[in-house]
């Protein structure tokens, strides 16, 4: 990648603006693919309420487009479309690939670089995962509350940092975004997923905040069963998680105070939730494997009714 | 007991108002303790829409009470209250019992039997399903809609049936109500409770009708899931179910159509849900065992928290 690489943002809501904000902040070429803030971003710029600082970036010098047709090529492509819409990446992405374009994603859950493998050929792709709180306020409006650190590796030959990854890490923590490249992947999404299945799932089907989700010893029981659950589908998918990782999780859920996940935010507001990415990908890894895992099992099924009759789960 | 009991039916709502008054329509002697609908039923009486026939019975020849304390003393009590009201038993019933008074509790779930054995000996109480679809349309009006029979035994001395669950299997049957006393109160109980956890808990977690939880393969592998906890909460009991249980329920839901259950209907409505006696008592039992039935866990632990949002959970 070049030292000044064309940047797209696939997908610009809360994160996908906020991180290429950052950057094109920071005077890198980054080009931001909207759809429905388009409008709000040409005529208003973008700004951004960041405990790591304040800042806007007034419409002129803002790439806004809503078609991805009318974009450059990029060298980097960072996707943070909503999982929900991963069936429209081909055609978002296909015309702003050149022959060494990377794709980065930064999409919630499993299976998002393997869609985009598939897609686009496993050597472009990388993933991240996001540590953050990022929402959007308004339209061109975001706010970012606390952490925004991440962690990205190569999908393709997953052991070892890649120069590639150093490289994007470089690009991000000198534009104030903590980035570091990571040996495995694989590994990091299945230890993100530990936390999120059982926190995204019962904070979705109860209502209830994470803090009320442990606040008994019979809800931290079934929180840590519902996170052995996701270290068994982990398994069944060849990746060990430490043993420890749920204590060490609930551990950490106590310290962060009341918080509703994105996925209970999502069927609150009536939008899409994030089904399959998180909850449908540890399934069907299991069933593949032969295992049942009931709770985990629940958590889909029932999340998938409730999406079907919000009408809103893609 | 005498040819002609004097009958008190505790909780007079829909299901309560139904069996009562089949008894009244049937010429015995019977008084209504109410509390909301106290007002509607001394005005206007009782009217009931019912596929074994419609009938009424007018406000003068109705014995209706909002004050146990006013109420005769009575040969047998029928108890229809809510079990989320159950701490009122003690108040209500005490006043109308004499020394041979039976109590017969109607009420769903498990566990009512013993906390009116608890509260006034085990050898007065007996215990039934009544398997059917009544609900009050307005105040002192009913509508009995599909079913109606009711499955009834003794609680002490469990196995073999009674003189007097028989006679008043009798009672009710010369009374339009399909009734029979079985030998054991705790099968019957048990058995029943397959069928409600997991229709009543999955279809109240996601707003879905029964026939939407068992549409797809994995609905139906998960509702026979919840089905196969609840045998294993009720081996820990020492209520040995048929293994095929699962499958003919899951058969006979197959032919019942649309239907919402009871604890979801509540959930709509905002009214408390009967958490314990359905859900709670088959994971205390289990645990008691030093069982964890995930299911079962996640059913119980999620819906309370629904339930404690709600702030109408008793």
């Amino acid at each position: 990648m070049t030292p000044s690489p064309t940047i797209a943002i696939i997908g610009a809501g809360a994160v996908g603006g906020y991180y290429g904000g950052r950057l094109a902040q920071h005077g890198h070429d980054v080009h931001f693919l909207l759809r429905s803030e388009y409008a709000a971003w040409r005529a208003q710029g973008l700004r951004v309420e960041s405990i790591d600082g304040n800042f806007s970036l007034p419409a002129q010098q803002l790439h806004a487009y809503d078609d991805a047709q009318k974009m450059p090529k990029a060298d980097l492509v960072l996707v943070t479309l909503k999982t929900t819409e991963n069936h429209q990446l081909e055609r978002l992405i296909r015309p702003i690939l050149r022959e060494d374009s990377a794709i980065l994603t930064l999409q919630n859950g499993l299976g998002n670089e393997q869609h985009l493998a598939d897609l686009f050929g496993a050597h472009r792709v990388l993933g991240g995962m996001a540590f953050t709180c990022i929402s959007r306020q308004s339209p061109g409006m975001i706010r970012h509350t606390d952490h925004g650190h991440i962690h990205l590796g190569e999908f393709a030959g997953s052991t070892g940092r890649s120069a590639r990854a150093e490289h994007i890490a470089k690009l991000l923590s000198e534009s104030r975004v903590q980035a570091v490249a990571i040996d495995d992947l694989r590994v990091g999404r299945w230890d993100k997923q530990v936390w999120n299945v059982p926190f995204n799932g019962l904070g979705t089907l109860t209502g209830a905040t994470t803090d009320r989700l442990i606040a008994t010893e019979e809800g931290v029981r079934l929180v840590r069963a519902v996170m052995r659950e996701v270290l068994e589908a982990a398994g069944a998918d060849g990746v060990e998680l430490p043993a420890d990782a749920p204590e060490k999780k609930i551990a950490a859920t106590r310290s962060m105070g009341p918080y509703r996940t994105s996925t209970q935010l999502d069927r609150e507001r009536g939008r899409p939730m994030e089904i399959e990415a998180i909850f449908g990908q540890p399934v069907h890894t299991a069933r593949r494997a032969g295992k049942f895992l009931p709770l985990l099992e629940m958590l889909y099924v029932s999340l998938k009714q409730i999406g079907a009759a919000g009408a809103v789960q893609a």
